[in-house]
């Protein structure tokens, strides 16, 4: 195992894995769409698309020079756009968001300095195109400046990643990307609050484009599955659901877990955002089914934009551990399989990145797609929060009493099959 | 448009469209699943499936007296199954479950009875092959017993399709089909409520196996868009979020529309339900990609089965009628683009039926994994119900200030691009 963690570590290094071995490891799949584009014959190939994605998302056309600079840092770089209707009163409100998701760059025992500087510099050369592209808002991945490590339920070293959300280096690195490239950032990391005891929070810091913090969101449901061992790190946010309205859209942050919660994409839209941002960690065995499905369905509810970001690849740790379902101590997590998307409050959506490789996905929005898609469905209009604020009020008392019709039958007829 | 009217009406009479035509109708697709099993190489169509499906789907082995009696009376007959880990304290609750869809088969001018006994017959040969196949639970499509007529505008004749919940000739009907089969019939119908003025409900009627009626669910949610002018017959529902408890499991009824509001799936499942029934109406144009989304968003969310049921075909209608949406007037709403499926706990679903044919879908599933499902992933424990029946509360109150944190530029730097 010991070899197998050294092996696979240095072949991820520098953010180039072996191909078979990556393809081994994601199932050998690099992507859905590629497969479906490769083998549906051109006849059905858009009413697939139709069915499955509400179409043909456009492409964006991106500068020759950001293409080459993607190729040359070894990430795959994509652009899709989504129109809405032209209309009288509003302009158009175009932007261009950004999401990256990547695997990490250096073994997970090299020193926590030199693998946060690692991942600065991985980001800056992508964040760099990214501003080629136009990209206005950029969002990184669920606890980006680390490994994903609390499957291990060790403390240190890995608490030392934890900074700052105001004035820590990792806000600062992103402060400097802001300014220079009027840019809002969306940073998760994992936060260490200095002033509350100095607890850990994981968090995102939402980074004006005039490089201010503006504030951040904290990760409101913490899982308890598998080997997402969190909630030994950090409990639920305590910042409710606040939004940001930016220069270019009010965005909001449902940091990973929160997209199984529908009431809490909820909340961030009754807030008023028209762009929710969903970093996350997450692996093929457990969610991979589940990924296409939330966000689009979040996106479709709140007449908003989703944009759920996942990393990419299997991290290794040098001490193994258990899972709790029978397995020997093993070394690893699972398979982050990438295939981070962008999914419109019409319910269409773009293709998702690349299951195995880092990669930026640029998406063009008019935001007005939002109001327009919201007078035309009317969830808002017919959703009867008022009956499901008090429903909910009333389910959450000890004493709740379950609206429950049972068959009454004959005495003796009553046959459980349990 | 009045000979196309009589040409495609004659044409879908006893069931058998003309199958050019319904190609063309369908949009020349007849099922997507059926489409990516001809045309993904055997080597990456698990690979597919599991990311699109959760996995391949059980098959069931059906009789074949029930095959061939689906054949002979055209309809579509698939089965398959979800199973769940053996428990030491519960045994297996293993339910049958069908899922009917169907066309109208006779003109939308045939008078209403003549209309409402060629349904009943349909219905009654597709519940004796379910029988059959061992069903203990059927479901029927939205409005069963009528076209979907909503789109005319018109009260007569369509308002006299209603009839009591309790005691209608459709309920004695289906109590008859409950007793002679053993089996739970859920009913979803237009309502006549005769003690509370007369007013009309989309409702479903529960019977139980026994031939008693169990109570009814009415649509929490009535659509405002496109042609589905149902908010002009009927109003939203107002007994809440009822749940059957049945001999084969915990039920509850979301009736169309209803599906794309998340806390109404979210009552449903709190008050206890297991499956979910969703009868739907609805059409391609509209919503064919939120399709396979909110159903199974639905089952994931909360630990259940979720059962969506469309109908199929074009209904055409005598007199013209406008959409509001610049068109001309018309005869006809859109396609019913069928593709009924289930999703489980887990994510994963089946295959939809045919978008072109009646279909009978049967689905074996073992109720234990909605717990199993939900104690692996725990979204009720994480929910933070309190919390949101709390901010829930204060986002309905007329005062309510959202949770905006807003960008601070420079006095003239903020530069609204709308």
């Amino acid at each position: 195992m010991a070899s197998a963690y050294l092996t696979a570590s240095s072949s991820t290094a520098l953010g180039v894995p072996h191909p078979t071995l990556r393809c081994a490891m994601a199932g050998g799949l690099l992507s859905l769409e590629a497969c479906l584009e490769r083998c549906i014959p051109p006849e059905d190939l858009a009413e697939v698309k139709r069915i499955l994605y509400g179409g043909e998302a456009r492409k964006l056309n991106l500068p020759a020079a950001a293409l080459s600079a993607a190729q040359e840092r070894d990430f795959e770089l994509q652009g899709y756009g989504f129109e809405a209707a032209p209309e009288q009163l509003r302009r158009p409100r175009i932007v261009r968001v950004g999401l990256v998701q990547n695997k990490i760059p250096l073994p997970t025992d090299t020193p926590v300095a030199v693998q946060v500087a690692a991942l600065h510099r991985r980001i800056e050369e992508i964040v760099e195109v990214a501003a080629l592209c136009g990209v206005n808002i950029i969002c990184f991945q669920e606890a980006w400046t680390m490994p994903f490590a609390f499957c291990t339920r060790e403390k240190l070293p890995w608490t030392e990643f934890a900074e700052s959300a105001e004035d820590g280096p990792t806000t600062k690195f992103c402060q400097e990307l802001a300014k220079k490239y009027n840019m809002v950032v969306v940073s998760p990391i994992l936060e260490r609050d200095e002033i509350h005891g100095g607890t850990l929070w994981n968090a995102a810091v939402v980074i004006s484009n005039s490089g201010a913090v503006l504030g951040k969101s904290r990760k409101n449901h913490i899982p308890r599955i598998g080997d997402f061992n969190e909630s030994t790190y950090y409990m639920e946010g305590n910042r409710g659901h606040p939004v940001f309205q930016t220069q270019f859209g009010t965005i909001a942050v449902n940091i990973c877990y929160g997209r199984h919660h529908p009431l809490n994409w909820l909340m961030f839209s009754m807030n008023g955002a028209e762009i929710i941002f969903n970093p996350s960690a997450t692996i093929g065995s457990l969610s991979e089914s589940l990924w296409p499905i939330e966000a689009r369905n979040a996106a479709i509810a709140n007449h908003c934009f989703t944009c759920a970001i996942n990393r990419v690849g299997t991290e290794y740790y040098k001490n193994a551990f258990t899972s709790g379902d029978g397995r020997e101590a093993h070394h690893e997590l699972g398979y982050f399989y990438g295939s981070s998307y962008v999914a419109a409050p019409d319910g269409s959506r773009t293709p998702g990145l690349s299951r195995v490789q880092d990669g930026l996905l640029v998406v063009e929005m008019d935001l007005n797609l939002c109001r327009q898609v919201s007078d035309k469905w009317n969830f808002k209009m017919t959703g009867r929060y008022e009956m499901y604020a008090e429903k909910l009020t009333e389910a959450v008392q000890p004493h709740f009493v379950p609206n429950i019709i049972q068959d009454y039958l004959p005495f003796g007829s009553y046959k459980r099959s349990w």
